[in-house]
C-alpha cells in the first residue's frame, strides 16, 4: 500500500491527454489538467487525479457537456450570471473568474454566480486567479448533500467551500481555502483507509447520534457543520454552508440544498430539481479600489508577519497563515512529485488503456 | 438578582435622551438608540443598553467624536472607504450601509470598507438594513483582540463577526449575525454571573492550555476561533476571523489584529497604531442583479421551506432558519418588554442621575 511518486509535469500532461481524447481543444484540455493538478500539488489529493476517471464517468454518461457553450444570462456592471451550459466545473470556474476580473477593472469590484455547472475541483485555484491582477479573489461553491444542518438529521448541504485569496507585497498571498464543514469528506476517506476512528463531533449516524464510525456515511449517515454542535457553534458552520448555497445557487439558478447532483455518476440526480446542474459563486476586488496598490500590499505584510510572529504554544509548531501549507506542499510535490496511492494509480492505467493512451508514469 | 422588564420604546427613548444631551442632533440621536436598542429587541443583551454607559465614557475620554463628520478618501463605481472621522460606530454603520446600497443601485452590487470607527453594535442591524431595498445586505468588523490563531497563545484577533441579509418573499428573511469563534464573550459572562464552567473548547488559558475556567480572559486567557482545535476546524474560524479584519482594517486603513482601540474606555489603546479607530465592512447587492425579483424570492421562500422542513432530531427541537431566534425575541420583547439585569438598572439609573435626565423607566 506504498504510494508512487509521479512527475507532477508527466501526470498533468497525462491528464490532458485524456481531456484531449474526449474532444476538448488543446487550449481546454491544458487548462482543465492544470486546474486538476492544482489540487494535487496543494496537497489537496482527494480534489486531484484521484478523480480524474469521476469526470470521465460523468462526461461517458453525458451529465457533464464537453461542446459546452456558457453564456451571460443576465448583468450589471459589477455582476453576471453564467449559465455553464452543462461544462465541465473545472473548465467553467476560470472563465467565470475572467469575467469577474474583467467587471472589477471596470468598476472596482466583479461579482459571477454560475448555473448548470458540475465539480469545479479546489475553490482556493480560481479564488488565486484574481492574485497576478493585483486582486482578491474569492470562490465558493454548493455540492451535494451530505451535511444535516443543527438539530436535524438529514442530509441538506454539501461541504460548500470558501476560498479567499488576498496578494500581499513581500509575503506570499493569504490563501483560505476551506468546507463549512469541521472535516472534509477527503479527511473521513484518509480513517477509512486506515480502519480509524473519527474524533468526536465529525459525523452523526442516520437517527441523529453521534458516532466515531468513519464509515457512517455509508450507512445514511451525515457530516457535521464547522462547530459540531450547537454548544460549539454548528450553527454558524451551519450559516456558513447556507450562505454559500444561497449565493452558488438561488442566486443563479442551479440546484441547491438536497437537490444538487452527486459526483458518482452511478447515483441518480435527485428528482424534481430546483434549478440546473450545481452552482458556484466568484468574485474580484481590485486592491487598489481599497488603497493604492504598494501601501495595501506593505499594510498586508505586516498583518501577515505579525501573525506568523504570533507566540506559539509548542515551540515545534509555529502558527500559520492561511496558504503557508498548501504552498509548502506545492513547492515539495513540484520537486519530488506528487504521492499516488496504488488504487489512484490502477484507476489511472485502466483509463489510459480505455482510452488508447501509452504512457509509462505509472511505472 | 431578578430581571426587571422594561418597556421598548421608552427604553429607547431613554437611550435617545441620554444621547441627545452628550450633543447629538435629535435625527441621530433616535437613530442611534434604534440601532443600540435592535440588539436587546432581537436578545442579543451584551450588545445593547447594557453598553450604554461604556460608550458614554469613551465619548467622555474623547475616544469618541461627536461632531465627527464623515467623509469619503477613495471610492469606485462598486466602492468607497469611508473614514469615519472618530464617530460612534452606531451612527455611522447607517451612513456607510447606504453608500453601500446607492452603489448597488447603480452598478449592481456596493461595497464600503471604513476606518476609524468604534463599536458599531450587532453586525445583523445593518445588514439587515438592505432588505427593504430588496437587497442582500452583508457587515461585518473588527473588534479588539480576545481570540488566539490556531497553534497560537496571544491575543490576536477580536470575535470579529459577519451577518448576511437575504430577502424572501412570503417567508420571513435569512438573517445570518454570528462571532468567528465558538462562543461570543456575551456568553461568557452569562457564564460568570452563574459561577458555571464552560464546555470544553471555548477558551485557553495564558500558557495555551485547555481549560473550562469562565473567569479565564481576566487572567490573561484567550477565546478559541469557531472549530475550537485544529482537529475541529479551528483554522477555519481562524481563517474567517482574519478574512473579516482584512476587509474591515487592512482595506479601510483601520487598526488590525492586536492594535484594534478597546471597548472599556479605561484600557489603554495598544501603542504604535497601525491606523486609525476600529474598522468595518459593508456589502449590498441587489437581488434583480441575479434573477427578476419576483423568481428570487420565490426560490428563497422555497429555499427557506425546504430548510425549515428537515427531519429533526428530537421532534421539540426543529431546525431553524438564521433569523428565526431572533425574531421571535423581537416579537416576545416587543410585546413584554426588555429584561435588564439588576446591575444594568443600577447602571443606566446613575447615568440618568449624571446627566440630568428625570425618568421614571427602571422602577
Amino acid at each position: 500500500m506504498t504510494e508512487t511518486l509521479v512527475n507532477a509535469l508527466e501526470l498533468q500532461n497525462f491528464a490532458e491527454s485524456v481531456f484531449l481524447k474526449v474532444g476538448y481543444s488543446e487550449a481546454d484540455a491544458k487548462l482543465i489538467a492544470s486546474n486538476l493538478l492544482s489540487a494535487d500539488l496543494r496537497g489537496v489529493d482527494s480534489h486531484g487525479v484521484a478523480r480524474l476517471s469521476g469526470y470521465l464517468r460523468l462526461i461517458k454518461v453525458g451529465r457533464i457537456n464537453t461542446k459546452a457553450k456558457p453564456y451571460i444570462t443576465h448583468q450589471t456592471p459589477s455582476t453576471a450570471v453564467l449559465d455553464a451550459d452543462g461544462a465541465l466545473g473545472l473548465l467553467v470556474a476560470t472563465e467565470a473568474m475572467n469575467i469577474a476580473i474583467e467587471k472589477s477593472q471596470q468598476v472596482g469590484t466583479g461579482w459571477v454566480s454560475v448555473s448548470n455547472s458540475s465539480h469545479f475541483g479546489i475553490a482556493g485555484r480560481h479564488a488565486m486567479q484574481a492574485l497576478p491582477h493585483d486582486m482578491i479573489g474569492i470562490a465558493m461553491t454548493n455540492a451535494s448533500a451530505l451535511v444535516a444542518p443543527t438539530f436535524g438529521k438529514q442530509r441538506m448541504l454539501g461541504t460548500n467551500p470558501i476560498a479567499v485569496a488576498i496578494p500581499a507585497g513581500n509575503q506570499p498571498p493569504f490563501v483560505a481555502d476551506f468546507a463549512t464543514t469541521t472535516a472534509a469528506n477527503g479527511k473521513l476517506e484518509i480513517l477509512q483507509r486506515k480502519g480509524a476512528e473519527t474524533p468526536n463531533g465529525w459525523v452523526q449516524n442516520k437517527a441523529g447520534e453521534p458516532t466515531t464510525n468513519a464509515n457512517i456515511l455509508k450507512e445514511g449517515g451525515v457530516l457535521l457543520p464547522l462547530g459540531s454542535d450547537y454548544e460549539h457553534g454548528s450553527h454558524k458552520g451551519y450559516g456558513l454552508g447556507s450562505i454559500v448555497d444561497v449565493f452558488s445557487a438561488v442566486f443563479s439558478g442551479a440546484n441547491y440544498g438536497p437537490w444538487v447532483p452527486p459526483f458518482p455518476a452511478y447515483v441518480p440526480i435527485p428528482e424534481n430539481p430546483v434549478g440546473k446542474g450545481i452552482g458556484h459563486f466568484f468574485g474580484a476586488m481590485r486592491i487598489d479600489a481599497w488603497q493604492p496598490s504598494e501601501v495595501f500590499k506593505a499594510r498586508m505584510d505586516h498583518w501577515i508577519e505579525a501573525f506568523r510572529n504570533t507566540e506559539p504554544i509548542d515551540s515545534e509548531q509555529p502558527v500559520l497563515i492561511h496558504g503557508d501549507l498548501e504552498r509548502a506542499f506545492e513547492i515539495e510535490r513540484t520537486a519530488n512529485g506528487i504521492p499516488l496511492h496504488p488504487n489512484v494509480i490502477t484507476d489511472l492505467k485502466e483509463l489510459a488503456n480505455e482510452l488508447g493512451i501509452t504512457t509509462h508514469i505509472f511505472g
